[in-house]
């Protein structure tokens, strides 16, 4: 698996050739999805005949994958969940209700862990299956990776976009929080959800993206950064698989290209780091997973949220002020930079009984920044790694446009 | 009316005392609903049978109401639209749930006007039904009001509980952004919804939201404050009715009572303050409420929001980031203060044919922070004023505390 096996689907631009992207698209899944699992429930029949359709729109004949905790009309949504009396709404989410709108296909729901707890799926990674594609959005990325669909609905609420993506070798896009409306989406965290999107590039993401959210879908160029900041990680953040070198190459080879990079150490508490985006996030999920209706909740699951159950408002308060400390001290960082540089990953994607650290991503979530991850780079047995970027909020377009670059440049 | 009609529901204590309280509260339904017209739909019959089985919890015998686009497995959600194809679904929305887990019984379906546009609905003033209780959650405020109800489920995305709690001479408080869980209440705005309550006194808001956070509902002391922040607006913000006067009588009895007031002018710009909200709201709303499905909308509303679609990203990025510093200006701001002061509106309710001005609440809605409508004045006319107390996001508890003093202090 290159991950450039597809072509963009925004650079097609005629209904026969995106008929025919579909076509070898549903190839694929037929050659390759009892390795991948990446579907929860997949209709190819119903899928082929809506891209014969040519419904009107941008996203006409894009197959599209929807992980398995954001409701749809045609599929039943499990949220991955084990106990088969577990069904959402059959109403499609607003996220999918757009997809349709503008055209597109709604091939199947890909799997993901139970509610984003990370107890690994079926899915394995594309590029070797003995390995995990990441969680929770685990069949959102595989499928995008495996070549079966040109776009997929994720989440994020920690790090389930920006992490399968770097093990997939895939465009991971976590747009601004309140940028795409989570109606339809099981919620986890009041303050932590964001929808994610996969795609082949940068400008694939823009365009899915931009096209829900502008009156338009845009197809972006990519624009060379004049300045970046890499944040230095301290030691006890963990990077594996030569990420550290490759760092350091990139940032060679960008000043060389003529970008100023600015080098600083992580200008906030390790501990905050590591672990604010749970203090929000859980001490939320206990109050929307345990009420009425969360009886479903695997064991683990229950046991992780129900201490917080008894944590005070006021440590709560305490971490959410923290968050806006945070916040205002990252715009200001972040001002006069085309986008700040972080592992996408702690490194390659680990064999198949996890789905990988998420650390690299729950801090950026819990400020709400836009992320991307690009794929750029491969570890000596060939596995993806990418390449992180995060902007201020709201620079999403800004934000794309570089990761294009960062993605034509390799 | 007094806004002193009822007992706080947290002071009583036994089955019968709460039970006689739902006796009186279902006879005053009786008698003024004709008037009033707080309900789009109830049920006294089943509140009745729902109140004599003493459900176990803190909400026993509480009767409550519910803002017509919060959703209930129990009653039809109707959005305040005259439409009759318009109906939600029939699940009970997060908050409602938990009011039932919690032993409440959910009376019926409060009148808001639709989709929180301000077209006037039905209700009228329990003060004086030739006035607006306010809106949007027009409904939820008259029935507490009106002694129909101790409790009342509203939502608040520019001022829809603030204000109308001051128009209807009660508590209104609208907890910090994502403290309780949004699923199931109609979105507007993916950064500025929130659940309101409405309820006699802080104290009594307290206990019904603490329910729903902590593991216990919590009865508060009042909490005299030490130091307190009053915020002077421009003379281009309206106040009528003597807010003015009142405002510096206090501030006079404050000071009188050892309470240190510091008054300074407000430190944000007026453009701002008076529009920063619909920046951020209609940009979003647009994007929600024109999707498939909204094409309900009164053409007013829908008027409002086309030219939002054509709004580009880097307009709204600019108000977020706007947004952000404001929040970490305020955080500074309230800082070593108990409370910020503030009208809770710009004068009494108005005649019924608009549901008032929200300017006084639009701009700390989008802040995120939390707000508390304190009714402690009259006008000449009789008609209530309130005072509307600001925290720091997440010091709910506290200003709750503060609140009830002043609450009790009148």
């Amino acid at each position: 698996m290159s991950p450039r096996a597809h072509d963009d689907f925004c650079a097609l631009t005629t209904p026969e050739a995106r008929a025919d992207l579909a076509d070898r698209q549903l190839a694929a899944l037929a050659e390759r999805e009892t390795v991948v699992r990446a579907f929860a429930a997949c209709d190819t029949e119903t899928a082929r005949r809506g891209i014969a359709e040519h419904p009107p729109g941008p996203l006409s004949g894009a197959l599209i994958g929807v992980k398995d905790i954001i409701a749809t009309e045609a599929f039943p949504t499990r949220y991955g969940s084990s106990n088969p009396a577990v069904v959402g709404p059959r109403v499609d989410a607003w996220c999918v209700a757009e997809a349709r709108r503008l055209g597109g296909t709604i091939l199947g729901k890909t799997v993901c862990t139970e509610l984003a707890y990370p107890l690994p799926g079926p899915t394995t990674n594309p590029h070797d299956p003995t390995r995990t594609p990441g969680g929770s959005s685990s069949g959102s990325a595989a499928a995008v990776a495996a070549g079966f669909v040109s776009f997929a609905l994720g989440t994020q609420t920690a790090g389930s976009t920006i992490r399968p993506a770097s093990y997939c070798g895939i465009t991971g896009f976590k747009p601004s929080y309140g940028l795409l409306h989570l109606e339809g989406v099981q919620a986890i965290s009041t303050t932590c959800d964001h929808i994610g999107i996969f795609a082949q590039s940068p400008r694939d993401a823009w365009y899915f993206s931009s096209a829900m959210t502008a009156s338009q879908a845009e197809i972006l160029l990519p624009r060379r950064p004049t300045r970046v900041l890499r944040l230095r990680l301290p030691p006890e953040i963990p990077r594996t698989d030569g990420y550290s070198d490759r760092a350091e190459a990139l940032v060679e080879s960008l000043r060389q290209a003529g970008v100023a990079v600015r080098t600083m150490d992580l200008p906030f508490p390790l501990e905050d780091f590591s672990g604010l985006q749970q203090a929000l996030c859980y001490w939320e999920a206990a109050r929307i997973l345990l009420a009425p209706g969360g009886q479903h909740l695997v064991p683990e699951l229950r046991a992780l949220l129900g201490p917080y159950l008894e944590i005070d408002l006021s440590v709560y308060a305490d971490a959410r002020r923290r968050r806006q400390a945070y916040q205002a001290r990252f715009e200001a960082l972040a001002t006069g930079y085309d986008a700040v540089l972080q592992p996408a990953a702690t490194g390659i994607a680990p064999p198949i009984a996890s789905t990988g650290d998420a650390v690299m991503s729950r801090f950026w979530t819990a400020l709400h920044v836009p992320a991307i991850t690009v794929p750029i780079w491969h570890s000596v047995e060939g596995m993806p790694l990418g390449l992180q970027l995060l902007g201020r909020i709201g620079e999403d377009r800004a934000l794309a446009e570089v990761a294009e670059w960062f993605y034509r440049l390799t």
